[in-house]
């Protein structure tokens, strides 16, 4: 990526990184192509890659044949796929995805009451966690119960250590993060032991960033009227027997 | 400070910046120099000066004369005062207050159970939101009230908005933010309306940053023994007559 925007011409007005993608999105005014942009202190940085293949693999095309961006730490919407052109500019796209659609409002704005020309571009994202076994309703004998997971860190961040708790949050227990967990920007696997005993239970985890960043308690506390943003504790329900 | 790391040989293996300061801090086995180090890329960014004036006036005596590093963003450990040298390494500083003070850690740790290799240094603050006025336990009359106060973000994030709740978080009422808001790296200034009826009321303010991060709702979430790291909600009592 470094190398392709120096022959854009990096200098310090140029402060935005923009992709355009082929592919069409539909808008009330006719159809328009896909584009985002990410800023360029983030395009320079040596995790920010154009992928051409995946594992030895050409890129299949659901992936963005042939050319896609990768930004880890940021939102999707800034790693274009079935990328055309790449172009420096001072200020973000104004492509009606990023301009309109992928912004935060605070709570108190409604559907009804929103101003486009206001909110947050979503951009980094906030470090997340979650619960891949045991599954939603799994019965389970009391006594050990292993857990296996996911966390995830945003920005240029790093998932430091994750937490889980059966009893919402009083106690909690550290998980084991496997070995060379969040190299390359790839998702940090982790697992924990809990011992349970009989009846209904609900296990949470939680995720530490290395800006000791965490996750809110409950959707509630992060809620906007577009629903972007939730990294609030993942909980998984077990009857144990 | 970008200048002088020039002097010092910036290469890619020199990943921290440290600082030594003229002040002596008593150990265990005797008093050493303070020092701290903050990381290369954080040490190159803009923000980060080596200050030798507030205000147009040399730095008093206590805010580090006759030089002092003030790195916005980190915590206060990184802008160390009475500043006597500035090296590159390629790990952070040992200093014990760096190595071993200034740790997080998870929750399930205590003093009794703490091993001080492990943990996170702290580095990048999160953001945080202070109400100034009214002040606790004042005594107001119902109908509108005004409130004031500060906003900060962490590592290279800015304050986008402060929200102020008098139900708990229930609903939420945004504050203005004071034009210029968060330049230079300074606090956010703020100030919100709330129409109050009379009976006790705890008022509550949190800010949001340009990650999309949040604070905690309280601070027993992000509890730790040491009691580094709150950034839960502010809360101020008072009794409207």
């Amino acid at each position: 990526m470094r190398e392709v925007l120096s022959k854009a011409g990096i200098g310090e007005e140029a402060s935005h990184a923009a992709f355009v993608g082929l592919d069409e999105v539909e808008g009330e005014d006719g159809s328009f192509n896909y584009r985002g942009s990410i800023p360029q202190e983030k395009a320079l940085r040596p995790e920010v890659i154009l992928a051409y293949e995946i594992n030895g693999e050409p890129l299949p095309r659901e992936h963005g044949f042939p050319l896609r961006v990768v930004a880890p730490g940021f939102i999707g919407a800034g790693s274009v796929k079935w990328l055309s052109g790449v172009t420096l500019r001072d200020v973000p796209s104004d492509n009606p995805c990023q301009a309109r659609e992928y912004k935060l409002f605070p709570p108190g704005v409604t559907a009804e009451t929103v101003d486009y020309s206001e909110g947050l571009m979503l951009g980094e994202l906030q470090v997340d966690a979650a619960i891949c076994e045991p599954e939603e309703g799994e019965a389970l004998d009391a006594g050990p119960v292993s857990m296996r997971g996911y966390a995830v860190a945003g920005g240029g961040r790093s998932v430091e250590w994750v937490d889980v708790s059966s009893d919402g949050g009083r106690t909690w227990v550290h998980a084991d993060l496997q070995e060379g967990a969040g190299e390359f920007w790839a998702w940090s696997l982790w697992e924990a032991h809990l011992e349970i005993g009989s009846g209904e239970h609900r296990i949470v985890a939680r995720a530490l960033d290395s800006s000791a960043g965490t996750q809110p308690v409950t959707a509630e506390e992060v809620w906007n009227f577009k629903g972007y943003a939730n990294n609030s504790w993942h909980g998984v329900g077990m009857n144990v027997r």
